[in-house]
């Protein structure tokens, strides 16, 4: 029998919480037997979701809270008065070692914050970034930051790259993932001094990193590189156009059949085929965005999860831990050091 | 019957020069009978093509040059050294009076510095900005910069801001657009230092314009906003994210139809309607980047161009010099005057 794992689940965050994180978690409890939970949450709550489920309740340990944090609260309000809620004693306990790994559908700010205090950063790495990965023509693709830090410097995206491609490795399985830096061009002179200085740092020698250079908002979907690298700013408003579009071209598409009678006849025969292509580019298949950079595993499932979504990101907290992501990071790291830091420079006053 | 325009064509520039672009002026001239054209470029390569289309050669002068700016040559390198091209030549036109716009399918960053140098900014603009318009699920809406800067302050998304909301008035025929900000969040606080500082401006009384507040990326997509303000390089992204993700569903949709028989026999009915959402959100129709900000009008035709295409960018230069662009954007620079300036903040040495 495999080795056991741990999941501290916040019971209460998600619109549809504490209903779907339960119920969520039995699912996932299907995939990988070796699973055990903390539900953090209230106990009133989640007690009925788990009578009905004998299976996981004996996989199942409730830790009451009456407090959650609301998907309103600001990051530093959550920090300093959130202390005992859910979403707060799930990463205690990854952070106490009860846990291998928190998943949490609440607050991403909050989460974010909370994490990075309890957690803290892996030595090496400066901010915590957001991955997730992504339907590409090619397969999957990671994209990071998906908004955790606005503004990025060369190193920042350099650890990033270091990083997603990791999670590329451990996660999505790639052997040698490649590692792209989004940019309006694909030539050197391109972009701004953050892009610029990191494509010259990962072109370094000993970067150990498969580095193809600059590539451009068209690239994501076609999967031209396994790791997409960018800033907060950029990665958020590329993450929410892709998805933008795909809606509206599933708006138009539905319009389109609605068109006439013969569309209507077509779309019958064609239905099974487009099923198909819904659950090709099902958002579910693709929920749990994973905070990087940590000193622990902690995945944000999306607001609004149904069951399945949240199982997806149970699932990609299990994959990150199975495949030992925290250590292969490390190792990572240890490569990744002997690129030059801006503190290594030379002062000039010094020469 | 109504006033000649002349419009002055690139005929050497982009990937089917000079084929589509005499074509394409053909078509344009079906359109809007009152056009006539200077051609740029090579006469014997064009003089063969207008020979066969007798309509068009009534109404249109070649201007002879050997010169044409290729491709890949940069900005600075086309600015000292393409005097004599058919590009520079064109532009010239502008300047000179000679022709009312001018539109190019050639080199991008070439054409935006010479159109700068040439036909020099507008007064009270700081930097060009390059705009599209898109499909979106309530009809058709603006984005700018999609790539002409790649770092942006408060003050230019705030011109950016007036000149898109314009161009959606005169182009678009919109009575009263509403402009949002391109960020990670639609909250105050979220996003950096420019989007922020130009959001306090275009909120302010007396900015006359219809502000929406802060946007995301999906927003683009759903036109939520009829003009999208962002800087070069998220705008870059963006566009280009859209397309790629268009392009993946296209994709996908052409697989599912081939993957059963059932499926084919679906497609066969579905034809019709699958054509018309084709020609919805056919990239040709939305052909044709504007450059803003210059004193004279430059469009920008995709590099790819076909004729139809082609055709469609000397239409969206035509609907400006109709309605008066350049005056509209000149009365809206007196309008955003009243918003504060940096330069008109009190310098704290002189209190």
């Amino acid at each position: 029998m495999s080795e056991r794992i741990t999941i501290a689940l916040d019971a209460m965050g998600g619109d549809r919480a504490p209903d779907m994180v339960v119920k969520g978690a039995n699912i996932a409890l299907q995939r990988f037997p070796q699973a055990e939970f903390l539900l953090f949450g209230a106990e009133s709550r989640i007690e009925p979701l788990l009578a009905k489920l004998p299976r996981l309740k004996a996989r199942a340990t409730i830790r009451h809270t009456d407090e959650a944090i609301s998907g309103d609260a600001k990051p530093t309000v959550a920090l300093r008065t959130g202390r005992r809620s859910s979403m707060r004693l799930a990463i205690d306990a990854v952070a106490a070692g009860e846990a291998h790994c928190i998943v949490s559908a609440g607050n991403t700010g909050a989460l974010m914050a909370m994490a990075k205090f309890a957690l803290r950063m892996l030595p090496g790495i400066d901010r915590p970034a957001m991955a997730s990965f992504f339907p590409t023509r090619r397969g999957e693709s990671v994209m990071l930051d998906l908004g955790a830090n606005i503004e990025c410097d060369a190193e920042n995206l350099t650890q990033f790259a270091l990083m997603g491609e990791v999670f590329a490795r451990t996660v999505l399985g790639l052997l040698n993932p490649t590692v792209g830096l989004l940019n309006v061009g694909s030539e050197e002179l391109k972009g701004n001094e953050a892009v610029r200085g990191a494509a010259l740092r990962l072109r370094a020698p000993g970067s150990g990193i498969r580095f193809h250079g600059f590539v451009e908002g068209d690239d994501i979907a076609a999967g031209t590189v396994d790791v997409v690298v960018t800033d907060g700013f950029t990665g958020n408003v590329a993450v929410k156009t892709a998805e933008g579009t795909a809606r509206l071209f599933s708006d138009f598409l539905r319009g389109a059949f609605r068109h006439s009678l013969t569309a209507r006849v077509g779309y019958i025969f064609a239905q099974p085929a487009l099923r198909k292509l819904r659950e090709r580019l099902d958002p579910r298949r693709y929920n749990g965005a994973v905070l990087l950079g940590l000193d622990g595993i902690c995945v944000k499932s999306h607001g609004g999860s149904d069951t399945l979504a949240f199982a997806n990101a149970i699932g990609v907290a299990v994959d990150m831990e199975v495949n030992g992501f925290l250590d292969q990071i490390r190792s990572g790291l240890a490569r990744i050091s002997i690129l030059p830091r801006p503190q290594d420079k030379p002062q000039s006053a010094a020469l």
